[in-house]
This record gives structure tokens, C-alpha cells and sequence, in this order.
């Protein structure tokens, strides 16, 4: 099996894959950026080549990371069917999260394979990216024949994989985006409600951090629903009651999504087995009419 | 200035405040539990008394917690100021989030001050407690003339405070619950929508890990909301349709959650400056629809 590499884009994601494909034996052979001075951290790192077009890249390898922006991906796609530079046998691969190998498509008539291989990481930087791609849990999703290139790849990276289904791909994606997006979300909510009470937001930031950070230490040894505690797990209407009361006399904007989460935390209680059914009912009741209380749609 | 202290309830929190005000020079005049042996692990660290009544604890001292469960406080209360154990100038301190100090409000009429002193902290283990109180970010509200003692207690655990008004502080609880609690059913959120794809429970959620504490180190850094990222802050509305069509279709139950979050991400994405109003409000009209798409009163 060969293990040449090519990488047309050198962003952060282009460049990090790039050094620790290298790191692992892959013999990195060429690597193109619109902006040329994108590859210079790579070339200086791995010493590859660099090549003037896409082109040049994917003719050079079996193995094609296209690590453009998601958008500039199809336009890539477009350009290298246009001059014919893909070849059969060789395996196309995107590392997008919200995109399928759908969008190398256009690459299967030559007989190459498409695949989108992400893992499911942050990156804030080269040197994180770098760092955390090894030993990351990456999804999979395209061309079957193609899987065991994905395979080798995530194994000499050490990491851990799962296969998608391509109908599928954007609730994965949406998942992510849960997690890492409307976590942003969340915790804004939760500043926004000390805000309120006359807390500044850096000192609400702050202060809210140790119960953030004990929340995850706590899910990752109890696991959900066992790690939910607070008044809900608790059967502690009354108290839920109080904040509901309290956010629409000076803080309704902030009621839809408070009665929302609340909602659906309800259930995870009722999983957990410390509220019954007819608690469970009784809180998505009252945090159901509270979340329609505000109009939303504008 | 007093420095004795006494305590009634030694739960997690009760025999915790116990050990650091010790280590921090106060005098622990005495303690009470209703089980006797609650009160072992305390007196065997610091070797204080163990009293019978809450009423001789109160009488021992001149700052009295009352870290018993948040119901059980107004019933002990009520026994002291039955039985006359308040004292004129004493500081009554319960430590509840979601409790005022009104609840202290029977200790008045003896000339005692009622506080409420809450550390925002999550407390999974005593050893975790007597960790993490010093330092932390308390919230102060309560007598203002008995101020003075809780800013000492604070100040000598190293800790910061900030005053809360009575009638605000159901909103500092939710903002509390809402990081804490909710952070819980957000990342159930994303494990579902990962689950539906076909990943297990375990690896969804050992897969969303890196993203979750990620992004926390991202709002540490960046602060908000310069930490939003993804579809939403790039103004990508055709992504999260995406999202919203694949959901619908298989993972309807899920809507109004996914895209009440979504409908408040918009908010911060164009706070960030990445969005313009325009894109606020399609963002907005699409996630709006979808969220009243489910019928959440039963």
C-alpha cells in the first residue's frame, strides 16, 4: 500500500496533518497553496516540495488531502476533473466536518475514491493542531474501498475511528457544533444571568468556571444522567418556579432558552430515576408554557 | 472582631467549612448533626465539640452556619428562635445557592444578622470541598452590617466576593444551574445527535470531549464572543439548514433544543461582528420556525 501524501491547502488543519502524517512514516510528496507562503512552515518542518498548481500535487501522490477552506473545496474538485489530474487507485480526502465525501464526486470517473476523514478536535492554533490530532477519535465517511486507507492513517496516528453514513453526516456535524458552538452559548446564558444581578461579565466568566469545569470532571466519572444534580434532578419545583418568576419580571429574553434546556433536563432527571413521571410532567409543563411565553419568531 | 464558629449540619459543605475555617484560625466552638455520626469525620480532624442541639452550638458562638440540606434549614430556624439560642450581634450564615437569607429572617428579632455566603463550586466528594473553597468566588447577600464578617471569611480563604440583592438572587441560581446543570443536558445534546448517526453512547461522548474542553479553553483565552465559532459565527446559513432538514427527518425530537441554542448563537455570532443584522434575522426567522416546529406543551 502506498503511503504518499499530497496537500493542496496549508492552512492550520493542511499543515498539521501534513507534519504528523510525515511524523509517521508517510512520505509527504508535494504541497500547494494558493498563497505561496502558506507551505513555508511545512516545506521548513518536513521538507517537501512545494508545486506551482494542484495539479502538480495530486498527479505526484496516491493519497490527496484537500484541506481548503470547505468552500474553496468543489472549485478545487472542478479544477483538477477539468485537466484530468486524478488518478484511478487514488483515495481523495477532505477533512471537513460539516461537508460528506460527496463533494469529491467529481473525482470517481477517473477511478479515484472519496473521503471525508475528521477528527473531532479543536484548533486554535498550528501547534494545538499538532498536537491534538494524534490520538484523536476520527469519524469516516465515503467510499468503502477506500476505508482501510483511513484505517492506516488513523491507527499509525494512534487515534480511534467510527464510519458515518453519508445521509447522516450533518447530525454528526450538528453535534459537534452543540458542543463546541452552543457551548458558547450556554455559558453566555449563564453570564447573562449573574449580569443581571449587578456581577460584571469577567467576574461572571470567572466565577462561573469552577462549576463548569467540576460539571465535565463530573460527567466523565459518572456519565449522563447520573452526573445531573441541581433542582431539577431534585424534584425542586418550587425552586424552578423562583428563577422562572424572577427572568420574566428582569430578564425575559433570557426565559425561552432557560425553560428550554430546562425542558429537556427534565427528561434526562426522569432517566437518572430521581423525579418520576409525574414530576417529569410537571416541570415540562411549566418550562414548556414558560419557553413560548416570548415570541420568537420575527 | 470574633473568630468562633459553629455548625449545625455536617454534610459535605458543613464539615468542609469546618475544616477550612480551622485551618484559617477561626475557632470551632462546636458542631451538631441530627446523625451523630456525621459529625466524626470533623471533630476527628479538627477536634472540636460535638453538642446535642443546634441550640447549644448556637450558644457557643457568635458566627453560626446552618449547612444543613436547604429544606431542613427554616426548621432548624424556627427551633432556635423557639427556644430563644440566637444572640444579640451573631451572624447566621447558611450557604445555599438557591436559598436568601430571608430565610434566616426569625433570627432578627434576637439581634442576630442573617447571611447567605455561597461559594460557586461543585462539591463531588468533602476532600474535592475542602480543596476548592479557598479561593473561590462567593456571592454575599444578606444584613449589610454582618457584611464585614463575610468578607473576612472570604478574604482569609483567599477567595473573591460579590454582593447579591435578595430579590436577584433566583436569577444567580439559575445562571448557576444553567452551567452546571444544563451544561449537562447540552452535552446529552450532542451525544444523541451523535448516536442517532450509529456511535455508541461511550464514544460519543469520549469523542465530544476534546471539542467541549476546547472550546472552554477558548472562552478562557478569547472570552466571548470572540470565542464562538462554526456555522452560525461565519454566517454559513446553509450548513446549519442542513442541520436543521436532517434533524426533521430523523431527529425531530431533538429540534426545538438544537435550534432554540442556534436562535440565541446568532445573537453572539453578530455581537462578534461576523454576521450582520441581516444575517441575524435570517438566522433567526429559519432556527424560530423550527423550534415551534414540535409541540412542546402537553
Amino acid at each position: 500500500m502506498s503511503k504518499k501524501v499530497g496537500i493542496i491547502g496549508a492552512g492550520v488543519v493542511g499543515t498539521a496533518i501534513g507534519v504528523v502524517l510525515h511524523d509517521k512514516g508517510y512520505e509527504i510528496t508535494g504541497i500547494h497553496d494558493k498563497k505561496s507562503e502558506s507551505t513555508k512552515t511545512l516545506v521548513d518542518r518536513i521538507g517537501c516540495a512545494t508545486y506551482a498548481s494542484p495539479q502538480e500535487v495530486s498527479r505526484s501522490t496516491d493519497i490527496l488531502f484537500i484541506t481548503t477552506n470547505d468552500s474553496a473545496i468543489p472549485a478545487v474538485v472542478d479544477e483538477l476533473a477539468a485537466s484530468r489530474a486524478f488518478g484511478c487507485g487514488q483515495v481523495v480526502i477532505h477533512m471537513s466536518g460539516a461537508q460528506t465525501s460527496a463533494i469529491l464526486d467529481k473525482a470517481r470517473p477517473f477511478g479515484a475514491r472519496g473521503l471525508s476523514l475528521h477528527p473531532l478536535q479543536s484548533f486554535a492554533s498550528l501547534d494545538m493542531a499538532i498536537k491534538n490530532i494524534p490520538g484523536s477519535i476520527f469519524s469516516i465517511e465515503g467510499d468503502q474501498d477506500a476505508h482501510e486507507i483511513a484505517i492506516d492513517i488513523v491507527n499509525r496516528l494512534k487515534g480511534e475511528y467510527f464510519f458515518i453514513e453519508q445521509e447522516a453526516k450533518p447530525l454528526y456535524h450538528a453535534g459537534a457544533c452543540v458542543v463546541s458552538n452552543y457551548l458558547v452559548t450556554l455559558v453566555n446564558l449563564g453570564i447573562k444571568l449573574l449580569q443581571i444581578t449587578g456581577v460584571s461579565k469577567e467576574l461572571a466568566g470567572k466565577a462561573l468556571l469552577p462549576l463548569i469545569k467540576g460539571t465535565i470532571r463530573n460527567m466523565e466519572t459518572a456519565g449522563i444522567p447520573d452526573a445531573l444534580t441541581g433542582p431539577i434532578a431534585r424534584g425542586d419545583i418550587s425552586t424552578v418556579v423562583k428563577h422562572l418568576d424572577c427572568m420574566e419580571e428582569i430578564g425575559a429574553d433570557l426565559l425561552p432558552l432557560y425553560s428550554c434546556l430546562g425542558y429537556y433536563t427534565a427528561e434526562i432527571a426522569r432517566e437518572k430515576g430521581t423525579i418520576d413521571e409525574e414530576q417529569r410532567q410537571e416541570f415540562q409543563q411549566i418550562l414548556g408554557r414558560a419557553m413560548v411565553k416570548q415570541e420568537m419568531i420575527k
